[in-house]
């Protein structure tokens, strides 16, 4: 549907999914992402979400939303979410700016948050990438 | 009492109940799936029940709160409860409206919520179905 470049990859890796925005999206394409990333959990039974945001070097208060729903909704569907790579100028405007990401798990990277989900839902990670 | 076809059923799996919604359920009807599942629990020594719900495509805020109305209800006569199939539309509609969730297990389907209660009441659910 798109043209261009992807915007975001949805990849899998037993039974964690890693899911991976490589650009600043707008609100439509975050919903999109939204919407794939749960159909994605229930067909391949995912156990555990890692969301990659390191590439972002904005994120809104819409983005921010936008990542607690997803968490919320991969909840309900059984799978527990991670969000990693939040670069220390983003953390610094979510925080500066008050937005609430009360119930956002996170995590340095992307290997901190495999062994998190690891951890968490005793999904196996399989061999070391 | 109902004439007309079974709204929902309540089968028995070892200690597992397994509660099956097939229809929307208008609020009295809620009611008494809940007295049901609830005297059934004792009836059969249930240590765990599943609610599946993959039936519904609308759950609204009484359905929500009917829910984990259950769930405290099973947990104060000892059984632990797990909502299975939540659609992809429905977890969408449950975060955009705020609805609380809080200490709601879930679980993606069936199979996913047997294995998840095996762990943690310990109870057997038989051979694989």
């Amino acid at each position: 549907m798109t043209a261009g470049p992807r915007l975001f990859s949805i990849l899998r890796q037993g039974a964690i999914l890693i899911a991976s925005i490589h650009t600043a999206l707008d609100d439509s394409q975050l919903e999109r992402f939204r919407a794939d990333l749960v159909d994605r959990i229930g067909r391949d039974r995912a156990k555990g979400v890692i969301i990659d945001v390191a590439a972002l070097d904005v994120v809104d208060s819409f983005a921010t939303r936008t990542l607690r729903g997803i968490a919320d909704m991969a909840r309900l569907r059984g799978a527990q979410t991670v969000i990693v790579g939040f670069q220390p100028d983003v953390a610094f405007v979510i925080v500066q700016l008050g937005m609430d990401t009360g119930s956002l798990v996170t995590a340095l990277d992307l290997e901190e948050g495999l062994t998190h989900l690891a951890a968490v839902t005793g999904a196996s990670i399989g061999p070391a990438r």
